[in-house]
């Protein structure tokens, strides 16, 4: 068999899994929603949705398109210098990549706004249904994402056959997602933030009060955050896994002459996708069930199909058991570190209680116990990453020069297999926080936001063990891009003239400058993004106060006082789109500059030095944000005093210093990273012929 | 001239210290001071201090034993293998550097309880005569700290002639500094937060109130942290810069048959604790003049006296003029890291001022704004570490191989060629803080408390250029103990007849994994601190709610009713003692899992990933935590609503979190970076032939 064979193979797949998502939405639109005012806020929701993903994908595509004439000038090399074509095909895959991150993103914003309108309705049957339909409407976004970028990889390197072109693709996916994640981030916690502290904190009325009018701009933030921008970042670390794996494979194969890694490489990202078409597909609740066990257990089911799919083809096709194990470690390493995100973050443990016991003298103890915790909860994970990344590449070394990093990029690629049961649980939480919202603003009554809320919850609890992949996943993925990186820069210095490099000396200053300064990196782009929501959230708080000012009867709940929901949702717009574009800028022109200072030694380091820390400071924020949320959650659920006691005071505070560190900066640090691996690949000639040391 | 010229001259500069710190003691001693109540209050504060070092030496004592006896056992070899008398050298090399290090802080707390109190007389007379106590009184500390190390460094050396035997010496300075500081950290902020949240917080009575039982803690606590705590980090710091230059400088010498790169090693350093002792003795203030400028100026003279006497040296003794531009470099790269550091955290600044308007709405935005701030602050620093580094080493890589690292290392003795200064800078911190104390219990009138409150503010203030100096330089020395560990890693391996080692590769897995294991070091380390203050201060709170209620008329302020200080003083010591113990272990077992998992080279990864987090992570919490510190100071005289309104209760908030980030967990992760860098060393023949991988 050829590899067009399992390249189409891989395209039949991701074919499937768009009929799959086609029958879910239609299966999701068909349930029915006949409430009023859930009809009239929700489409309130959508509307914002779809304005602030239309702005955002206007402002972006400007810059887009300035990337794109640049890459058009001087990647894979300046056009001047020769031949147009592989030009014009950097830039197309470019182009495919933003194009296929910001469809997806599109999609799960239009499943995801219609679901929680059906899931709010179909609470008033019981949990059952109610569950069921926010699911699957995750689940859709969860095809298309991942039925996606396999599409876009196969398809590409079926015509191109140029793995340089993946990395184009890639970067397009990245450099969308990087926004997209930033962007949504900031809109989001300016919502959420606004709309607790003057609702919540000021006034006293509860959670999703229609009276409040930054309600829809929150739960417009939901979806444009933690649907869209989501998306984009798991569609981003996906493509950027397989891409990274291909451009080794090739590499290797070219070497001796076969197509047995490229194919690998296509068999196991199928395999993946298959077997999270399997789990979304037969996932279900008992009547009264658990959703938190429901998630979880869909997951457990989709990484057993994985391992047994793969086994079988690793036997069938005799590839190597070495490879199929490299990605078992990945998988298996993936699991443990979200189990260990989850113990951090998890009500039932001793991480939570004793922020919450913390809390009884005041919000200084909450922050301070949140970050020990929080900076505790990273060594389990960087472990995690450093043994996995150690025990696949000692198991691949074997085979040969080169395989130990194929072996990096394959426990990747088995990490990432399973990310469409990933995103169908990820997409499940905000559109079941949504449904909270629209049954406590459509008057459904106590029993069924009771039902929402224990949605929600496992929804929360569930994306613990979810962002613990995505980051892992990051890792080592951004490990095989380092490898990925070396393999390009080989590739110019011999086509130079240039000798090889073989590693990176961390006692080479150069090395160690850059390091220093891809440290510093995750850091100041996290602190800029939370400046922005602090910036912004300050802005609508002025608006919020200003309209329970002016407009009459507001506050009371007269019938006819309405809000003007409309501000808060263009305030949070804007100022989102203001403030994504300097820390995304800052990312990339620190990589520039320090490329053109240290070449690519110092660029090594910088990659080096921004994986340490960004993986650390993001599962730090992610995790303290966790942490903090459930602590808040577990006082109101009556210990250490309970609701409006001062521990729960000091909890708000917790739980609000969290919300942009694990929805805004945390998440976008992956991103981050990946981008900057990225332009590092392909910019690989230009540092190492123009730089001043 | 030859060598032992220059190491008597060296002695002989450490004796004159002596002689000035001793002059300066019997100033202080002289000054007068006659009110009975400060009298008995002062006389507590040196009783708890000296019970305090009196207990944590003697359980320093037996973790000390313990290794000694290892090291008497294993180091530099097993001692059953031959020789014993390298064996015996190191053990005592080991000893005599936590003796060096455990006096210093001893003879810092003696002259620091001294001088508060007469500080506190002496205000009465005006800002003039207490500037110039509390400053010489600080002075005895950095005469001795900076005398007791290059006098123990010159003896060690010229009686043995063997730098292992300085490695040994340094990790005994290291080894007392690591639980020192964190022990003197724990106990400063547990007496603090306690005294500020029962006393300021809920009952509202003044800051250094007599009644609250935990103000003489409070005060016993600014003596055992900022004095004998910040000296032994500031001892270790020194002597491990010296003994890295002099590792390095002894090889370069043994290549080519010189004396000269050590004597330019003795000479800087000499020349160092010269220009500090004459900044010292002409450190002055004009009538009514600005303290801040005072301790500034001093430091700049010295900065200028120290560059022109190495210039003068090199030119008298035809040494290299590249080494001497390399530690200008180092030091002028301090002062700009200073600066740095400075304007995140002044009060005139924009940080300070956003901080401050944040807290408007509440204590999530003064968290999550200093949080920003903080991690932004990391990057001029870590970029100016990682410039000088890069301009030391190709400056003096022209000089011939093993030159270039030379270089770094003397870019490190050249910032921290100034120490003696900066230490009597620090030590002059809580002897002022300490005085505005007695100033208070002692009813001196609010004149006087205003003198000592800007005699205090500008102890912050220099405190924020001091920390910089002290991270940047422990950032430099760990890179030329990398130096030192890979030359002691060649020895072993040349005498094993083990292949040799030219540098660690990122894209080694065993160095990856070991970076991101030394990468999370830091953080942990710096949890188990926090949450240490955390459990000590609900132990401490619980003391103090229970003196107010049970002892009769002590709320009231009564006569008669007197708190029972001793408690609280003991309360602090027990539990400083039994947390200081733990996050000292979990470093140093961490670094002995990752050498015996991974060997040499994941311990190559490991102390550069511990590095970069540990600057990262120690800067950010350092400037973070002085950040809020002055947003509260700024807000008290009058910003954003001023005493008492909301904006303050938040910077209050900022305030405590900030007190063991500033004065517990950031600047004790310098001495966890020196610690393991030096066990790393020593046992690197252990870890080239012990380990799994």
């Amino acid at each position: 068999m050829s590899l067009s064979f399992f390249e189409m193979a891989a395209v039949g797949i991701a074919a499937l899994s768009f009929f799959v998502a086609a029958y879910l939405y239609s299966w999701v639109a068909k349930c029915p929603c006949k409430n009023p005012e859930i009809l009239r806020v929700g489409k309130l929701i959508r509307k914002g949705a779809n304005t602030f993903l239309r702005k955002e994908y206007a402002s972006l595509s400007k810059f887009i398109l300035i990337a794109a004439a640049l890459i058009f000038a001087f990647l894979p090399k300046p056009v001047l210098e020769g031949d147009i074509t592989p030009n014009v095909i950097m830039t197309v895959s470019y182009i495919a990549g933003t194009l296929f991150s910001a469809i997806s993103g599109k999609i799960g914003i239009a499943v995801a706004t219609k679901a929680n309108m059906k899931t709010a309705e179909a609470a008033k049957q019981g949990i059952r249904p109610a569950f069921m339909c926010g699911f699957r409407g995750g689940a859709v976004m969860g095809m298309a994402v991942v039925g996606s970028s396999l599409l876009g990889v196969a398809l590409l390197y079926a015509y191109t056959g140029n793995t340089t072109a993946l990395l184009g693709f890639s970067f397009g996916a990245s450099s969308l997602a990087l926004f997209a994640k930033a962007g949504g981030g900031i809109f989001t916690k300016t919502a959420d933030i606004s709309a607790d502290l003057v609702g919540k904190v000021e006034l006293g009325i509860p959670e999703d009060d229609p009276r409040n009018p930054a309600v829809i701009a929150d739960n417009v933030g939901d979806n444009v955050g933690d649907v869209a921008g989501m998306g984009a970042d798991l569609f981003d670390s996906n493509v950027a896994s397989m891409a990274a794996a291909l451009v080794i494979a090739s590499g290797l194969d070219q070497a001796c002459g076969t197509d047995f890694n490229v194919i690998s490489v296509f068999c196991y990202a199928a395999a993946g996708l298959l077997a999270s078409i399997i789990g979304v597909a037969t996932a279900k609740i008992r009547k009264n069930g658990n959703p938190t066990t429901a998630l979880n257990s869909s997951t457990y089911l989709t990484t057993v199909i994985f391992l047994v799919l793969t086994a079988g083809i690793t036997a069938l096709l005799d590839l190597e058991w070495r490879i199929w194990g490299a990605s078992a470690i990945g998988l298996i390493v993936g699991v443990f570190i979200g189990i260990a995100s989850d113990y951090f973050t998890d009500d039932r443990r001793k991480p939570v209680h004793n922020v919450a016991k913390a809390s009884r003298s005041g919000p200084a103890f909450t922050i301070l116990s949140g970050v020990s915790y929080g900076f505790i909860s990273a060594l389990p994970a960087m472990a995690g990453i450093g043994v996995s990344a150690l025990a696949a590449y000692k198991l691949c070394e074997p085979l040969g020069e080169g395989y130990a990093m194929f072996g990096i990029a394959m426990a990747a690629v088995g990490m990432l297999s399973i990310v469409g049961m990933i995103i169908s649980n990820d997409a499940y939480g905000p559109i079941v926080d949504n449904a909270r919202g629209l049954a406590e603003m459509g008057g459904l009554g106590e029993d069924v936001i009771e039902i929402t809320d224990s949605l929600d919850s496992a929804g929360n609890t569930v994306k613990a063990i979810t962002k613990g992949f995505a980051i892992g996943a990051a890792g080592l993925t951004v490990i095989s891009l380092l490898g990925a990186f070396i393999s390009e820069v080989n590739t110019a210095a011999r086509s130079l003239g240039l000798p090889q490099i073989s590693g990176f000396d961390i006692q080479d200053p150069l090395t160690f400058f850059g390091m220093l300064a891809g440290a510093a990196v995750p850091a100041v782009f996290s602190a800029m993004l939370m400046l922005g929501v602090d910036r912004n959230a300050q802005r609508m708080v002025a608006e919020i106060h200003r309209q329970f000012r002016t407009i009459a009867g507001l506050r009371e709940g007269r019938p006819g006082a309405k809000p003007e929901y409309d501000k808060c949702i263009e305030i949070a717009t804007k100022g989102a789109l203001s403030e994504l574009i300097p820390a995304g800028l800052f990312a990339i022109a620190a990589t520039l500059a320090t490329g053109f200072i240290g070449g690519v030694n110092a660029i090594g380091g910088f990659l080096c030095g921004n994986i340490v820390s960004g993986l650390l400071i993001s599962l730090f924020m992610s995790n303290a944000g966790g942490l903090w949320d459930n602590a808040k959650k577990y006082i109101e659920a009556g210990a250490e005093g309970g609701k409006n006691s001062d521990a729960h005071r000091a909890a708000v505070v917790g739980d609000t210093v969290g919300d942009p560190f694990k929805d805004t900066a945390g998440p976008s640090i992956n991103t981050q990273i990946t981008v900057v691996s990225l332009i590092a690949s392909l910019l690989s000639t230009v540092f190492l012929t123009m730089s001043i040391f």
